[in-house]
């Protein structure tokens, strides 16, 4: 079974480094739609999800197939079903894309993120977005050394999230309740969007060692 | 293999009956210790998260273990990858109690959520558990009916998350800042728990019927 099984698992990565490709896209946008008050583009960023839906069931169906006509064992198995679990992680980043896109959505023609808060909301963006971007190179290249970096990057936005919390709770807060609910879900969104793409990172270092640092989990560990 | 194999396959549907009566007693828990700021509860809550965990992932390995043992296909190979995105929603179910858990646990000895909105916490909770028991029940009997009954009950979770939200956006709102952020995230919370919920019954339905009503997704239907 070696040959054409092979290829289709291949294949199967291939689509998955596309999916992360896509979900980094959306949230690079959702960034600049939300800090620009961009309308055209939070639309463009929430029509595009179907995109990656459609994409995520693609590989689970493909996945569910091989496992079906091929039935994979030991670590061949392993794959498939990681597979299964990573496209999940990567279809729920295009969701929390989304989800940035559409607070951008309710807020315009305003901006729903203060200018003193632009900085961080634009760095925790870029984060993201390199997370992901990081966790479709892992996929395809099963670089064990590269997985690890994202757990540093993930630091990076945890301490950029803390920072927006330092914000919205100092006693200056001046820009009320609306944009402090706007910005708690919004840095909400971004940590869940990097902890998914630290996931899928993991999830190849578990495949290629065999060890799992903490856990082998269906979710990266949560975001506090 | 008809026997060995459904036999197996009756022991991880146990499992995940187990799991989501454990899920569901954690939100109760901790919605209490978030409304009556009790420290203890709130800790308890947090140190049983392990014991959802450990399930979780020994279903896992069961569940991949009778894949590779018995390779199922067609529908059978189905249930067993559904049976692992099932341990993956009740475990992230396990997730968000312990997180609003660690919100009661933060604010001790005040009560994050201020009196006025107690009423609304407390159905939202009571909700919460519930649609987690009636999953729990789904897995257990196939009940079609009563996994559409689901879907309603989580209406009533997104009302009452849409009634928070107008008491936070309230002109009149005077809990401050840190208030307003505490009750966000314990809305996402119960919110996602929900949709949690509802995805488990979904799966369920689906593999029942052969058919989804809007998609056969990983992730329920986002919160928005």
């Amino acid at each position: 079974m070696r040959d054409a099984y092979h290829e289709e698992l291949d294949s199967i990565s291939d689509g998955l480094v596309e999916l992360a490709r896509l979900v980094g896209s959306a949230m690079g946008r959702a960034t600049t739609a939300l800090l620009d008050a961009d309308l055209a583009l939070a639309e463009s960023v929430i029509a595009a999800d179907e995109k990656v839906n459609n994409l995520h069931h693609e590989l689970e169906n493909r996945a569910i197939d091989l496992l079906a006509r091929q039935q994979p064992v030991a670590t061949d198995l392993r794959i498939v079903v990681t597979s299964l679990r990573m496209s999940a992680d990567l279809e729920r980043c295009g969701d929390l894309a989304r989800h940035v896109a559409k607070v951008a959505r309710l807020r315009y023609p305003e901006t729903a993120v203060p200018n003193d808060l632009h900085p961080i909301v634009l760095e925790m963006g870029q984060l993201a977005q390199r997370l992901v971007a990081k966790a479709g190179l892992v996929i395809s290249t099963k670089d064990v050394d590269a997985a690890l970096e994202l757990e540093r990057d993930d630091d990076a936005i945890d301490a950029l999230h803390r920072e927006l919390f330092s914000h919205l709770l100092d006693d200056r807060w001046q820009h009320g309740i609306e944009t402090a609910v706007d910005v708690t879900l919004v840095g909400r969104y971004y940590e869940r969007f990097a902890d998914h793409a630290v996931s899928v990172a993991k999830r190849v270092v578990f495949l290629v060692t065999g060890e799992h640092a903490d856990g082998f989990t269906q979710e990266p560990v949560a975001a506090e």
